[in-house]
């Protein structure tokens, strides 16, 4: 499973001067003599488990591959400079295929800034499989971690969650100006994009703090998709339960001091609602509280790559 | 086919102040105010394409996974600083199959001071992918292009061709020393390395480079794999023509002004040896000149990625 080869890989990755932070972040942190710290990451997308080409446009597929690496920069409030593409093309109707994809992806590279300074394109008797790594550059405010979360932090979002897979999963703008504006303007513990689920991703950062979190469940905001989603499964599931579970929101968790956080939510400085939805709290795990105030453990869900 | 998608890539992707080289070399240059230049290269792997998985120690493909990578940063005689991973496993067999690519890529990372950051680890019905992306710096002789041969430059090479089927192209030595050493010792004109075939590869520098190319065709070093492939195969073929379209041999092809070329041939600073196989010449194209001192045109063979 990813968690157990995530596991590994901290065990047997041995240390380097050059890494400021290594695997288990949104992107890795590297230290050069001279240079700003610079962030790297890397996401690889493939048919029929992040997307369904056969459904979709290809340059909404584009598009997303660049955009979750987006979103990684976004989760460490680095900015980004530049991505190489890898691409592995089924060799029947690969060419189209591969200049939809890049369509679909360099008009978001521009609006980023991004470089695209290269790839690689393969092709085989396979589905489509689609590589992005990007670049990009802490700010002043140094990057925003996973493990800086202190109990007490207020458990800060942006956007609404639930019912991604309706479409926002692939046209979701990346939050890269909104933790840019927040990381210069608020002081800020912690953060993470919510790539697997809220309540799984919540769950990770808490773990990398050292603490636990309470959700307030009433206030987690909902998409439209969440309520629209619930009623085309009709299958007794809550707009609650996808909010918390259902992954690709590509909205930030961040953990921000109370009275930073006050200030946040009064002043709303983004064009995207911030929403307080609980704090972190010494006690490891992740808890729910509903509105009697009464607390029970909560199960993070969320989605993990499965393999034996 | 690959050549038609990079066309269209080099009309298509915009520039960028940050872009000093772009698409269409072995890495691509990032410049940066303040900074070294960073060099930045993608290559990713599939099973049944690039290894066979059922045949060989995983260990092998996550070795070359990194590898060619390296040799990569090599051409552009840069130094290797940093990469990350992203694998698509099988859900069979994933997690055992993901240890054994790391313990073969790890060591190799060790060995070169690659600091290894992170990356994405996924899973599908499919077979493996691998790919993996480095960061490395030029050193001050500054990047080794395709583009800069010029008429008269000698073409040298190092090692020996052909044959890399039977076990190279897996357990190659990436040329990342061996172009550093060189880089700073010379005056070298351009450079890259032998990944898709001596000839072809040779055809791309030179049309890079707007000249041509004459290969004195009984220089060619041949690799002993090279005449046990030809009498394996028992189809007729001489070890010669493997070596000039086989591919994956990982060697380096260089532009070196004839001066410089004749020092570094009677000095022979590496432990593999260099060879002058020919000279750029003013006419475009690919030739080829045997003993008796006849010129005629030589077809630039290869593996290209084929798709339509």
């Amino acid at each position: 499973m990813e968690s157990e080869l995530i596991a590994y890989l901290r065990r047997r990755l041995p240390s380097h001067p050059m890494l400021r932070l290594g695997i288990g972040d949104d992107a890795a942190v590297l230290r050069r003599a001279g240079a700003d710290d610079c962030v790297l990451t890397v996401d690889l997308l493939t048919d029929h488990v992040d997307f369904e080409l056969a459904e979709v446009d290809p340059r909404r597929v584009g598009r997303k591959a660049l955009a979750v690496n987006l979103s990684d920069l976004a989760a460490m409030a680095a900015e980004p400079l530049a991505g190489v593409v890898a691409l592995v093309l089924p060799r029947q109707g690969g060419m189209e295929l591969a200049v939809a994809l890049y369509e679909g992806l360099l008009p978001l590279a521009e609006q980023y800034g991004v470089a695209i300074a290269g790839g690689d394109t393969n092709s085989w008797d396979g589905p489509l499989a689609v590589s992005v790594t990007l670049v990009g550059k802490v700010t002043p405010a140094g990057p925003l971690v996973r493990g800086g979360a202190l109990p007490g932090d207020r458990i800060v979002v942006t956007g609404a969650f639930g019912g991604s897979i309706l479409g926002h999963h692939l046209d979701f703008e990346p939050r890269v100006a909104e933790a840019l504006t927040l990381a210069e303007a608020y002081e800020l513990h912690a953060g993470i994009d919510v790539s697997d689920g809220l309540s799984i991703d919540l769950a990770h950062l808490a773990e990398e703090s050292g603490c636990g979190a309470t959700i307030e469940i009433e206030a987690v905001p909902l998409a439209d998709a969440a309520f629209r989603l619930v009623d085309r499964l009709g299958d007794g599931s809550t707009p609650w339960e996808h909010a918390l579970s259902d992954g690709e929101d590509f909205e930030l968790i961040l953990a921000v001091p109370p009275e930073e956080a006050d200030r946040m939510l009064a002043e709303q400085p983004l064009d995207v609602p911030l929403t307080s939805i609980g704090r972190f709290v010494e006690e490891p795990g992740l808890w729910q509280r509903d509105a009697r105030g009464a607390r029970r453990p909560l199960v993070a869900r969320g989605y993990q790559h499965e393999f034996e």
